[in-house]
């Protein structure tokens, strides 16, 4: 047995070697470069664009909304939003013309000599400016989308409460930031099929993204992902618009056309974690029950629609957290900017929301003169019990146990008495926070059923295992664990097992690398694909692998998902199973602010959560500590400072991440509690450690410093004006 | 016009900017690496190959013979080389197994871990041993290929001379270092079409030596040239061979397969210009009439055919020079021996056979104490004489007037009394050495004839010309000449002339890069095509060429190659035209010789040359200074020191090149005498230059001396010798 053991990472050794090539390693024969030229303005119409003078246009493949030969859309889920800009910009950095040629310095200048004449609009650039309405820049309304998700009388809840505690939360914006920028190179043949290499997560996007607008099927659409380092959710669906941008040059020039962002182009123009705003009215009683929530979700969508329906449900979901609420109402809505398009970010909506229940349940917790994990202990949804849809929980879980254990790790109780006696007379004052959440595995709802994904798992000639999917490496050990399923289940040895190059020509569709669904909904068609290789192997009676296919031919199995058989979901009324299952957490931080600074340090980190089964434990620690490391800097650094809907610090030099200085040891700690229907019992992991880090460190200032911090990043200005506020 | 102008050079731009991309500057996605094992032994029987411990050879591609899907030989004339050597090697370096891996430096190590056990057998070392005949090691007889060519009644002459001298002169074997080494990227799809990039002169070669290899028809074997830092004949027929160990590697792997040899693997294992020993009796009047030549040409072809034979007929066709002979014959042989095939080399036998000749002349000069330039003026061929062949001069060249100029511009026999006063007391002595020559353009014979080339004009829909052509840039000019050209047909500016990259799925086979044949042969076609691109463009009325191609559609003419009307050759006795034109000199040089450490050095150069027209006044002065500059290192250092048919001085560092500090200033200077079939008048150039310099700078040595130099290259050892020789 592989699982549970921590085998060498697949492609640990060709990374560590210089044999792994990313999109710019790769240089084809008569590639040349591309660039995209962008709207400075955030909205208006397009009057003219001049090319400067000092630059040999003629030698230059220049392509614009003209030269399409389809659809000039990214096709997601609305189609909204154009490939190039024609006619009108809606957002600062929008690609309205491509240029390419052999030279990447001439390139640059030829770039820098493009003006695009805009004749100004009205422009929405803040959430609230967009729900007033005053301008409409989306639709009718600027609404994206709206759900509702209610459960008995809130109404009646919030009338009959002892106590009703309001709260308004705010997050920001938040960069990927994959070590990687976003890159691609497409190759259009005479017959016009496209073929396109390129860093990415999902390769059936990008050929769905690229099928109308070439006008070709998808025998003419081959994507390839290569090498990938890093995605987050920010190689979901970006890498469509930078590969429909190569694959134009390219068809123009005639020849391999390679785009590779620089870091402040990708952190400009490519999407980032929606902002978010809700608003929370909890009925309490004096015991601390939850007798009613109400939450008003609002999600930054940026310029287009993109996935910020998707976003938003996910959010919306995960609004309520682990809690039992008999009364609750939760109305989401994404609203139209004219930012670039938010998007897919590790946790999708749901680290917002999140957030903001958290640290709501905190100044509940105060209200009532609760310690806030006795507030929640008294809350916890129980297995059997409901949640915010309707969902009875089928998992094995125990909160409280969970909750126990993260106490007792982090010396919770000790070390808060300990520092409430000493900030007092301390510069640097200190405290502990908590927050407890959960997070469904895979997609919402019928989402995997809808999917339908396929894997397949052969035997070759020469004796070994190849497993056939979509799901991307990434960094996060797709193919490692890949490998391990199928090894155990065919009893090979994990060496012989790899893992086909993600290409829409040669592997089935398993679904997208999202929304923590890789391991558990995919990995399980890999562990039933490699039982049916085991099965014909055994039925065949040949000696081994290489026998069978020597003496029999091909040697392959295909599985397909099958939803588990209790899951029911109404798409309309959001009643139903969300998820099949949930991986669950309580995390614990101990920050110490300065006092002369603002700075907040956090000190100790504590992570306990149920995920199922470990399935390699070196990659699921990895998984938790990246996240907390991401979810510190969301909380405290990463600030996105916006200038006329534009990132105006697009650098890393003055957009924050943590360093390893930054990030303090993060003690991992799993509850093992395996899920029927996820391959030897795994549920998600890549989310979770996102959605918890946040609300207790938020929570831990609040204990450190007695006021309430509403919105994130938690930088020394905002601290330093939310102590302002109280005061004030 | 802009023939005989210094146009910019079309491949400028990109090579300075960085822009060019060779082959080891692609990385196609998906791509590994291959290497080569060869074989240390010269000759044997293969018992066993091992491949040692300490190697995951499971991960490692391994191509041997039996993975060959075709016939196991590297197609050229006679098909006797093996790809892969199958249970026999007959030459040292000779390819038994080919090892393909991500990873170089585990392929490295597992290189260094196959062993192959041979069975040795009697090994032919030397050009003498396999004259010898005592050991047999291809045919029955060790002759690759015999010519003779005869004219008058010889022996009758030698026998009524008033003198007849003898000699036996030899040369070395010489690397072509080109500056960046042999390499290839192959790639076969699943349905076994075979797609080759590589450094190359002769897209073509490749395709037809990829054709039997893997049983496929032309439309499954398609060779692309990429940008290609040198050839010098060293990328005639050897990219064949890298191509094909690439495509075999890649069809075995699945994915595509790169193959760059280091300097020392491309030293070691690659072609080399063919070693020779020249026997000359010569029957002389008193006048320094030469009355009757008899040659006896021998080339060392190494352990396979390859292209010796040819190399052989050029070597023998221009044994006799520039020179009116009634009576001669010249006997050549091609004999094997057991070192790595020899091969193209600029000059393709000629300089082997008129450094004899030339070397030669000078010791009947001595003998008749008679001036050398007085000599060869006496017997210089006139225009409407004839040559060995019985060739009718039909160039209007006259040898005495570029012996005069060369003499005058030399200060020729001011210097040799001034030397020869001085040298008495002087360490350093210093002589003064030319030599007369001619060079063929083109093919040999009907060789023109048969390859009946074709070059394609056409006019794009964006208004520019492109020339398709199989001719490769590979640093000497093509794409800027051939843009000349066809620029001057059609009267448009130089800058909207392209040139197509080499593709055999794209242009159409002009022939190979060779011969001194591209300017002449094929830009005679680019010529024709252009202007019925140009007449097609005046018949349709069209303003210009983009209208054209609006209008009536696509714009292209096919030039077919048509022979001189009055060449007639025999291939069986080698008589008649040998090559529509030539190219003739006349070159000085004056040489230093320390005879103390017995370094020679050149101190001036005087080349003299009628190549019919210039087309571009600095590329062809660049061939001349190069052309001399390798010449140099022929004849004074490029010293290739073999050990059991193995160079064993394969680096930069043991075989010595000619750096700038050893190349005095080359004063190259060109009479014009138009010639009827070349594009504007021009005739060859490329290999010319390579003839003149060795016997010049010999004679130089030997008037320096006085004592004659028969081998080079002239080394100080071989210098010592020569002087030991004559005293002792």
């Amino acid at each position: 047995m592989t699982i549970g053991a921590a085998v060498p990472r697949k492609e640990a050794v060709p990374k560590l070697t210089g044999a792994a090539r990313y999109v710019d390693d790769l240089v084809l024969p008569g590639m040349i470069h591309g660039v995209t030229v962008r709207s400075r303005a955030p909205r208006g119409r397009i009057l003219a664009i001049r090319f400067g003078s000092g630059v040999p246009w003629d030698e230059i493949v220049v392509v614009t909304a003209r030269d399409i030969p389809g659809r000039n859309c990214i096709r997601l889920l609305l189609d909204d939003q154009p490939c190039l800009a024609d006619g009108f910009v809606n957002h600062p950095e929008e690609p309205v013309l491509l240029l390419a040629h052999a030279d990447r310095a001439l390139l640059d200048r030829a770039r820098a000599a493009v003006e695009i004449d805009v004749e100004p609009a009205p422009a929405v650039l803040t959430l609230a400016d967009s729900l007033a309405g005053g301008t409409v820049v989306w639709g009718t309304d600027n609404i994206f989308k709206e759900y509702r998700i209610e459960k008995g009388d809130v109404d009646r809840a919030l009338a009959a409460a002892d106590v009703v505690v309001e709260g308004t939360y705010e997050t920001g914006a938040q960069e990927q930031l994959y070590i990687e920028p976003q890159g691609a190179i497409a190759q259009v043949d005479r017959d016009g099929a496209v073929t396109v290499w390129g860093s990415m997560q999902c390769p059936y996007y990008v050929q769905k993204a690229l099928m109308p607008l070439f006008a070709v099927g998808p025998e003419k659409a081959r994507v390839i992902q290569v090498e990938t380092g890093g995605g987050f959710g920010g190689k979901e669906e970006y890498p469509s618009m930078i590969a429909a941008h190569a694959a134009l040059l390219a068809r123009k020039a005639g020849r391999p056309v390679k785009i590779v962002y620089d870091r402040e182009e990708d952190m400009a123009a490519t999407t980032k974690r929606h902002p978010s705003r809700t608003r929370h009215r909890t009925a309490l009683a004096r015991d601390g029950r939850i007798l009613g929530l109400d939450i008003d979700f609002v999600i930054d969508g940026g310029a287009y629609a993109t996935l910020s329906s998707v976003v938003l449900s996910r959010g919306a979901i995960h609004a309520a957290g682990p809690y039992e609420c008999a009364d609750l109402r939760i109305r989401a809505r994404a609203v139209a900017t004219n930012a670039p398009p938010h998007g897919a970010f590790r946790g999708f909506g749901a680290p917002q929301s999140i957030f903001a229940l958290e640290r709501h349940l905190d100044e509940c917790a105060a209200r009532l003169g609760m310690a806030p994990d006795e507030l929640r202990r008294r809350n916890f949804v129980q297995k059997g019990g409901t949640l915010a849809t309707g969902q009875v929980v089928r998992d094995d879980i125990d909160m409280g146990a969970l909750l126990d254990e993260a106490l007792a790790r982090s010396d919770f109780h000790e070390r808060r008495r300990r520092f409430a006696a000493e900030n007092p007379t301390s510069r640097v004052k200190r405290g502990m926070g908590l927050a407890a959440f959960l997070h469904g595995t895979g997609f919402t709802g019928a989402g995997e059923k809808h999917l339908q994904s396929v894997v397949a798992v052969e035997g070759t000639a020469e004796g070994r295992v190849r497993v056939l999917a979509a799901s991307t490496e990434i960094g996060q050990g797709t193919n490692t664990v890949f490998a391990q399923i199928a090894a155990d289940a065919l009893g090979v040895p994990y060496d012989a097992v790899d893992v086909a190059q993600p290409d829409t020509a040669h592997v089935p569709n398993s679904g997208p690398t999202v929304a923590s669904r890789t391991v558990t909904i995919v990995g399980k068609l890999v562990e039933a694909a490699a039982r049916d290789v085991k099965a014909a192997l055994a039925a065949s009676g040949a000696a081994d692998i290489a026998d069978h296919v020597a003496r029999h031919g091909p040697l392959r199995a295909v599985a397909e998902y099958l939803q588990p058989p209790y899951v029911s979901w109404d798409e309309t009324t959001f009643r139903g199973d969300a998820y099949g299952a949930f991986s669950w957490a309580v995390y614990v931080a101990q920050v110490a602010v300065d006092t002369v600074t603002f700075e907040a340090r956090v000190e100790d980190f504590v992570a306990v959560q149920e995920v199922g089964r470990v399935m390699h434990p070196v990659l699921a620690v990895g998984q938790i500590e990246g996240g907390v490391a991401q979810g510190i800097g969301w909380a405290l650094t990463e600030n996105v400072v916006w200038r006329d809907g534009r990132m105006a610090n697009c650098r890393m030099t003055d957009y924050i991440i943590p360093t390893s200085v930054d990030v303090p040891p993060i003690r991992a700690f799993f509850v093992e509690s395996p899920y029927a229907y996820g391959p030897h019992g795994a549920k998600g992991i890549g989310e979770l450690p996102m959605d918890g880090p946040a609300p207790a460190i938020a929570n831990a200032i609040r204990d450190a410093l007695g006021v309430s911090p509403t919105r994130i990043p938690a930088t020394p200005e905002t601290i330093e004006e939310t102590i302002e506020e109280a005061h004030g």
